[in-house]
């Protein structure tokens, strides 16, 4: 079955106390349950289709697994659930199971002890270099595999892209997490480490997003928005690098500045 | 001691290919425990200050409280968590402690579902018009009491807005879940039952903020952005107004055309 991303709906456009009644398209909004060998992880609501990916760039990136191949399948339950089981032998710590296990860590809640908490479980940032003039377009490239954006003006985006600006995957979700986690789970099942690549977002540059790129070896973050505090203290940390405002031919960066050349 | 709501950081701006150092401001994202008497609710990453509201907001938007007087204390634990303490012989059903117990209900994971969900706990939203002239303006009436955006480019607004477009209360945050529960709280410290009035926001019109509204009995929700589709649905239900794409003269109306007047 094809999942339905956007609806169609009757809107009324008010514009200089003109109604007008129009036909408009909206994203699509829909809790899914992911699970674990039957243990329900989380419940999140997201944009239907590519949920294979999503469950999977989650378990990666929320440091629950480590590698595509501790599953032995991913599977659609209905239309709300999607269950991933454990190859034979594969364990996973009941601790690693806890939603926002990064930041609420048993040394006490606070921004230093979830960076450290994420550093125990990234994955080492490999020397490199990346063209400013590469970086400057990447924000209007991935606009390019944003269909339903397109059409809806109501979701976020997120693209991996090599060092040399090719698109490895792109995903949309109404949820900005989703995104980043459909197209980790797209680019793990292609190639696994993930080469040494870019995440590029249409949401904003937080904690969580930086966290996710660092846990699964993405090399930077790049976005239109502003970074938040925390996110630069974790980029700088990992040593990635941390783009944001990146609009036509000006962006500001955060941290890694060393990964610049050109 | 002030909460320290925004930093300022080294940055490089790259335009056409010079780089500048310059110092910019970003918004500070800090992880905040909410307890509830002794019991660990959810951490949430939020920007510091305003946290007695976040966490009368969050308690009540969720549904686990049903009237601000329902607790005796809220009192912040250092600068990482807030523990609210219930009066003594009010109760709390365990199971409204659950995250996301409108999406996950017992009777199955579905967009129905939650909205049957959210249906149970909803204030009805009294009968009210409000003029289009004055929908039209919330949007850059609320952008006046974002100055932590002004000087960061990062933060999430909420405002309440009574039906004559006076401000009960204007909150920020990071994150787009916590400038409502601020808004929310503030407010209803103020006045409670909340009186007929519509939440302005930054941010998408997800699903949770539509049921935030409905929850504590706010008639309506306008936004810059696109509403999602299951936004729409519970807002249909809930008799609320959905406005989105609001933006100087023009706005469009997706649910609760009724409320509109003049």
């Amino acid at each position: 079955m094809t999942p339905i991303r956007s609806r169609e709906v009757q809107v009324t456009r008010h514009r200089d106390n003109h109604p007008e009644r129009f036909v408009d398209s909206v994203a699509v909004e829909d809790p899914l349950e992911i699970r674990l060998d039957d243990t329900p992880l989380a419940v999140t609501m997201r944009t239907p289709g590519d949920d294979e990916d999503l469950v999977l760039g989650f378990l990666l990136s929320e440091a629950i697994l480590l590698a595509p191949d501790e599953l032995e399948t991913v599977e659609l339950v209905g239309q709300s659930a999607v269950a991933a089981r454990l190859r034979d032998k594969v364990e996973v710590e009941p601790s690693r199971f806890q939603r926002n296990m990064f930041v609420s860590s048993s040394c006490g809640v606070c921004g230093k002890a979830s960076i450290e908490s994420v550093k125990i479980f990234a994955r080492p940032v490999r020397d490199f270099t990346v063209p400013r003039s590469l970086v400057a377009i990447l924000t209007s490239r991935l606009r390019k595999h944003q269909p339903t954006f397109d059409a809806t003006g109501g979701l976020h985006g997120a693209g991996l892209f090599d060092l040399k600006g090719e698109l490895i995957a792109a995903r949309e979700d109404v949820g900005r997490h989703n995104a980043v986690d459909k197209a980790i789970g797209a680019a793990a099942r292609q190639i696994w480490p993930l080469p040494p690549c870019l995440l590029t977002v249409s949401g904003r540059q937080s904690f969580e997003i930086v966290q996710k790129a660092g846990v699964v070896g993405i090399g930077g973050v790049v976005g239109v928005s502003a970074p938040s505090s925390l996110a630069i203290e974790l980029a700088d940390t990992l040593r990635l690098l941390l783009v944001g405002f990146s609009r036509e031919e000006s962006f500001n960066v955060y941290a890694g500045e060393a990964h610049l050349a050109g």
